[in-house]
């Protein structure tokens, strides 16, 4: 931390300053301007996070230096994390493709999708059993049912399952289920149900909030890692901003971004991230050549019947058709596919 | 809700998305233009909200006529709803203020706060017992020891008590000792806690997200209100915008928006709002001249001393010349002050 | 500036950065912490804020101490700044209100208007002759004759005229004809427009951009007052966000902030930064008890009919009840109301 | 235009609103739900698009059906345009790049990246020799003299040359010596300006306004092709939000979104988009595999002397680089490079 004192603060105010952090066990780096004094504060991040020394006397200006995350970054391991899950690799040179309808409808609609998504060559089979809704009087989702039949398609396909938890009392249902656990957007600050997951200990997709920053969303990561659990798929999907010809804005440069500073594996749902249905084969095409690790893709055999978001999905024609052209981008990346 | 066609629809793509709407038991109303033909849905606001008509063949446009909302709306109730906390009325003539620590700290510094607001004038006692942090580091409340101490802070000064409550295992706890149970805004789509709190029973203040429209506002009171507690105030609190002078941009507009169309008292938190301190005093006089039913302000004995917040935190002394200048402007609307 | 070095810079890298800035015939500050290194430059503001720093070997983060505007701050000027209209003072302890319609759409429509905001209390008739719109093929504005009406509304009720310069071209002409000269917002950051304003010398109100920070609004202000015009008026007009209950969203804490730095008179537009008739009024009150010096209102005699912002103008019977409540607040304020 | 009535408006309220469109010589459509009637508007969309119905009593929400740009849209040209730059052709199945230094500094760093860039394979040299700084103080460009430089660069490398321009005064000089003229970001809604490039007939770079949605980007365009300049190519640089880790998010989805509804070719400028070097490759990446037409990219003999966004440029070495990875990507999407 960086304390900038104002052009004429007093000694008084200077030493005020300087005794508070040197009071809480910290030390000081004194740099004595001709206009100003820089205060530069050394020791531990947990202290110096939270000290609050904007409101003393003389002070104009703090500059945090150093990140409050620590596990997620790449000081802490340097080389890419690869999460195994059940062996199937996220991360490293493989791209996997996480595909299905956005809500578990029924069993048919399901095991047509997860015929649909294998077919077209994904690894993992999507599907909410549980769904975060706007309005209470939308669909809500078919709970434990909805989990039973997503087992049943993993036991038909080999598919392995993701899907989202939305609240603690669940986390033991849905770890009984699933192969990676979806912690959605609406629930990335929910950091009771992030510990819960880092308790939990099954892999973690931690979805981007919604207006989230990169560094809250990293901040997110580290609650899970915290509890002893560092299998976590870091998950784009699109931010809230002022443009609404797309449901978000699809920011790719998170993708690089959270790669430059954290060991995570980061996906990238171009779905929820452009929220119309023509967007989400340029858009996957686009996340696979800016590095991602892989996507995740609506899929719904009949999206105009879909009970959630069927403007977005993709049929599993227009599924298979793009995954040819992201094999392609792909391979020139130098990522095998399944 | 209205469909629009593509100016070159066809025949059969019309009659396919007029057989699909009455297949689920809702009317059309026909509409044919020169150009365009226009279908206008009539039916259950349930069934219409959930219908994903743009994939259809020939759809270029779907409008949303009505809210999904309904229990909070004015359509429902037409007068404005007062919120009695044990005798306080929160809405209706008089202007509630709601002030104290960012967080609980210490039995000390929460008991010199809570005199410190009392004798300011405000009527409710604010401080966190839990708090949600962005970092894992940062510190995360007292707990229930901090619930124990706001309890006898309003043994010794009266007041009531608000305070957060971060997950639904906590529900219980934090309504036995709170008068108003918080909401934050990181958890306003926290749908299942907005259940747990819907079904507790106590008053519960809902703070609006970080990046919520209005309408996600509104209609995550209905989930409260749809478990058939009525009791909501809603609490404006900045949204995120990409201003950095401030740490939220405080939407004053929201509360006369909110007004316009719901019967729900609102009140404004001018700390979290802005995040500066110089800035809660013009910003608290504003909120009553727009309108408000109330504020929520941080008071800390000592703010350079604080946990978490202090740059937003007022001193008592700054706090007692905020209520002075708020009671002028609260006379001139025509608002009780206790 | 502060140049935050990497944890592990070598010694080559921190002679190689010190070289660079002392190179310039800047001087600086070294401060050698146990992980890190931080350089403090200090020395001419133009060279600091043009250093590219960033992109030499082991710099971590550089951060900008001081703001790179001058004159627009109250280092510059302490006390507020009162901007001499013809007489009327705008800034200080007055209240001034500008209001009329959006465009000039003929001289019935606005000699009405300017009767009925003379009669209301206002000092400044407001209507705009050049209009810029986002569409070509929406209404343009009257150009030199709505200038022409505007002068001979002045001439019938002694009120100022504030109208729009949207080009170099028409600065002479609007001139000419204009007691204050508006630079839009879509224009705030159009620098060549903002140094002809400069150089003719007319008071200025500039609006804030779109999406302008308030260190960009302040840094535009530069740009005229560096011309040697010393007479800006700052005005806050909403800022763009994700939300859409409102055209924009009206930044109050703006007032207040742009106040504590700067010495400039800042007023408000509600009508733009809502886009709601029925939020003008509550707002309006806001803005004058979040401190601001003046409001611009848009007033149509029949909102009906008008041929822009219909949705947002005040029919005059509404502004008169707006000029009275306002009266109120203004008073609370210690502010005189003409 | 489709409006919606309130659901108790009174038919004197809906006739009123039915003569007031019929006076204009427009047609109406009538659906008289069992709730509520809605009103269909139709003829002259110059007409329709100024109608303020809202506020008229009984009018609940006014839609907009269509939208306001005609030329712009592939309802009025269906095939992709290609334009021509003096025998270099921008859309189609070619891919551009356009690089070059953000400001043109000296004639030793113009024909320095000018050499670099030709022989990294790029077919457009850019510099800018007009800067819009934020700042009065910073560096403005060289004006004319940059211009000479950037036209002795062409005659040595064949390159074309893509400039800025920054008001109306100097659009006879720039396109006295560019190919192509930009408009940048913060002149997209400089409508004088757009007018007077549109007159000028050069072919026209116009990059998206820093916070200016689809919509309003297509309309700026518009407003050149309205003046019988069609040869307009549409550059995405990045929109502002609250995300800091970039200096914009580039909004990738935007390429496919206005090829969707345009004609006009897409380039895209991950330099200004993301403003950080290590970005610009992924992103580059990215954006080809999204569909662009092609890149705009900084490079700068010596990121670290540059006197503006020297943080955001390509060293010779990396731009070299990024060329080869670009090369296969386009090679996929079945784009040919020079």
């Amino acid at each position: 931390m960086i304390i900038v004192m104002q052009p004429h603060a007093s000694e008084a105010e200077i030493n005020r300053v300087v005794e508070k952090i040197t009071g809480l066990g910290l030390k000081v780096h004194l740099s004595e301007g001709r206009y100003r004094t820089i205060i530069g504060v050394i020791g531990d991040k947990k202290i110096i996070n939270g000290l609050p020394v904007e409101v003393l006397p003389g002070v104009e200006k703090v500059v945090s230096v150093t990140e409050s995350y620590k596990l997620v970054g790449r000081e802490f391991k340097h080389e890419d994390s690869v999460i195994d899950v059940g062996g199937v690799p996220v991360g490293g040179d493989g791209l996997v493709v996480m595909a299905g309808p956005c809500a578990v409808e029924s069993r048919e609609q399901l095991l047509e999708s997860a015929e649909a998504v294998k077919a077209g060559g994904a690894q993992f089979l999507r599907g909410g059993a549980y769904k975060p809704r706007t309005s209470p009087y939308s669909f809500q989702g078919l709970e434990e049912k909805g989990l039973e039949m997503l087992a049943e398609a993993r036991e038909k396909t080999g598919l392995k399952i993701v899907t989202e938890v939305v609240d603690i009392q669940s986390v033991p249902v849905v770890c009984a289920y699933a192969d990676v656990v979806q912690v959605g957007a609406r629930n990335m600050q929910n950091f009771q149900l992030l510990k819960a997951v880092g308790k939990a200990g099954k892999p973690v997709l931690l979805k981007r909030g919604i207006a989230a920053t990169i560094n809250e969303w990293l901040n997110a990561a580290e609650y899970v890692m915290n509890e002893g659990n560092y299998s976590v798929i870091m998950c784009e999907r699109g931010i809230r901003t002022f443009e609404n010809f797309t449901r978000n804005t699809l920011d790719l440069s998170a993708v690089a971004a959270v790669k430059s500073v954290s060991h995570l594996p980061v996906i990238v749902d171009p779905s929820h991230g452009t929220g119309v249905w023509k967007l989400v084969r340029p858009m996957s095409r686009a996340a696979v050549a800016a590095g991602a690790d892989g996507l995740m893709i609506e899929v719904h055999p009949n999206p105009a019947e879909a009970l959630s978001d069927g403007k977005q999905s993709l049929t599993p024609e227009n599924f298979a058709g793009l995954m040819r052209e992201v094999a392609g981008i792909a391979n020139l990346m130098g990522r095998r596919m399944a």
